[in-house]
């Protein structure tokens, strides 16, 4: 397929000179901060994406899970670091087996239990030592930051085939926090928390090397803290339409990021007044309070219609809307949206350079 | 795997006792009401489920995207009606291949230029036939009932190498119209535009042997009027909390068929007061205004919490919930969860009895 005209809708695509562009902004603004820099695999699930990231200088990528992780490691990728605590035997073996084959990989857990589990799964397997990144609770999983999290650090030194390697302080509520002072006020408050942590801990002798954490929304206020080591954005490499909205330091939109995401549809029905295309709940994620926006079309408005189907009210409208035509919307939230699909079609102007498979895709276990 | 306790989380499980009576129960029904039976697999996306559809006397399955139909043929199921119409060169390049692969199956068409288009890609395959259905229009997709769909019929007809079978007549709105009585009054008056204008299409001389529509809200409604000749509901083999609010007959609740499909989570992080579970944006669609509920759980009330991570708020509560817990829920909209997995453990009491790949899981093209 050499031509953007010939992907069959609906479909993902990524505009690849706004990709470069966003990857590349990225990468040389946390090297200037003297950040590490580990991306969050779950927005993209696509090894080709990780290995672009890697290319531009990224320790690794996060991923949300177990089977994320595994799929990115067959795909050679390495410095995986999870992001959701490995719960239960039969996926405590199956992460043994991961940090085998990737043994840079790090865990993350946020009590005593799971760490005493992970260390007699690892005892099966001599020479397998479990690197354990803690969580700290800033409103959704977790362990709170302080006493507690410094008390699960030192249980952790007492087991043999575990290692204590720091702090996940990812404040999920800090990255859409509107306007940017608000966003800002949040997001320093959790990590100083975490930065203070991480002085306790290493007040008692324990070594604590990471302090990771961050989003497309909170990275630069989030990579200006001394203490923190590491940034783990995700969405800045396609963003969205609720990104588009968090508002920058001197701006009600958003701007550092363009948006490079698409989801490409064809009109399939033209009833009187209406126009009908081929992308509605399977094809957008829902979990936002607004619908995909037409791109270059202000003058339309999308309505969900259905699984399958979304309309377009042409009836104020003079525009010429004819079946085949094919428009592309901004998706209202890209991580959810990329997880419908199975590739992502990687266009440059009118030519597709690649079609990425989305590996991970579904990949939530 | 033998045990449900040993399924990865999250997933998708049906409850094989449960979804064998819903099929039992809409087959047996449709069958006493001298009605076809061709139920949509947009629901399930799952050739296994198919399969035991037609066993139970199902005529074949409606899809709603020519990819779907690509996979259910693959996988030998005939018998198939695609929902959506095939629009652009390179899709009817496929439905070509398709049709020479399974000749029984039936496009809808709602405007001439597409027939043209058809009829003009068959040409190049001497002996192949297109069986075409017109869409009518009853808010959604199609051409308008009567005059303007009689008008399309004629033009088919001029046409060598399709063939005018009848009549899709699927009214989206009417199937979640609350409560009974007014989904009566919207599905009678939809298909009885459907079934004049199938007398009106005969009268002339055309045979219209086919008129095809309804649905898990309608099946009971549709399957009375005369001159309809097939029912194809797709949401009763599984069920989901929006179907089970539409109202009965008799009752507010909608008691004909059993819910039979859940998702399994696990409780992966315990802050105070909190369960926090491994299904999110990822693991249910969002495209009602309801979450997931507990299964046998009605004290606890689920909150979305991001793309993997739901919470359940245990500061009312006087249930112990611990880390490894494992919650299933039902979900608010059956299909579109679906489409999230590649694969439903199907399940009889504790023993999982198979575990069916949803093939076409994805498959909107």
């Amino acid at each position: 397929m050499a031509h953007a005209a010939d992907i069959p809708t609906p479909a993902l695509v990524v505009d690849l000179d706004r990709f470069e562009r966003n990857v590349a902004t990225m990468a040389a603004f946390l090297r200037a901060r003297g950040k590490a820099f580990r991306p969050h695999a779950k927005t993209h699930k696509c090894p080709e994406i990780a290995r672009r990231l890697i290319a531009a200088g990224a320790v690794g990528a996060c991923v949300a899970r177990l089977s994320e992780a595994e799929v990115f490691a067959a795909h050679g990728i390495r410095g995986l670091l999870i992001t959701t605590p490995v719960i239960g035997a039969t996926k405590i073996q199956r992460a043994l087996q991961l940090a085998i084959a990737a043994p840079d990989t790090i865990f993350i857990v946020d009590h005593e239990a799971n760490v005493r589990d992970l260390d007699a799964a690892a005892a099966a397997h001599p020479g397998v030592v479990l690197n354990l990144a803690i969580d700290l609770f800033f409103g959704r999983t977790g362990i709170p930051p302080g006493e507690p999290a410094l008390a699960l650090a030192r249980a952790i030194t007492r087991y043999a085939r575990v290692q204590f390697v720091g702090l996940q302080s990812y404040d999920g509520q800090a990255a859409h926090t509107a306007p940017f002072t608000a966003r800002e006020v949040r997001s320093t408050g959790s990590l100083a928390r975490a930065v203070d942590t991480r002085r306790m801990i290493e007040a008692t002798g324990i070594a604590c090397p990471l302090v990771t954490g961050g989003s497309t929304g909170t990275y630069r206020i989030d990579s200006a803290i001394d203490g923190v080591t590491e940034i783990q954005p995700g969405s800045f490499v396609f963003m969205d339409l609720e990104y588009g909205q968090i508002g920058g330091p001197d701006s009600a939109d958003y701007h550092d990021f363009e948006q490079s995401l698409h989801v490409l549809s064809t009109v399939i029905s033209r009833p009187p007044g209406l126009a009908v295309v081929d992308a509605g709940f399977k094809a957008f994620s829902t979990d936002r309070p607004f619908p995909p926006a037409p791109v270059d079309m202000p003058d339309l408005t999308y309505a969900w219609a259905g699984d399958e189907h979304g309309r377009l009210d042409l009836s104020q409208s003079t525009r010429e809307v004819r079946v085949g035509d094919r428009i592309a919307f901004v998706p209202p939230h890209c991580d959810p949206t990329v997880n419908l699909y199975d590739q992502i079609y990687a266009v440059r102007g009118d030519r597709v350079e690649g079609v990425w498979p989305i590996a991970a895709r579904g990949k939530s276990q």
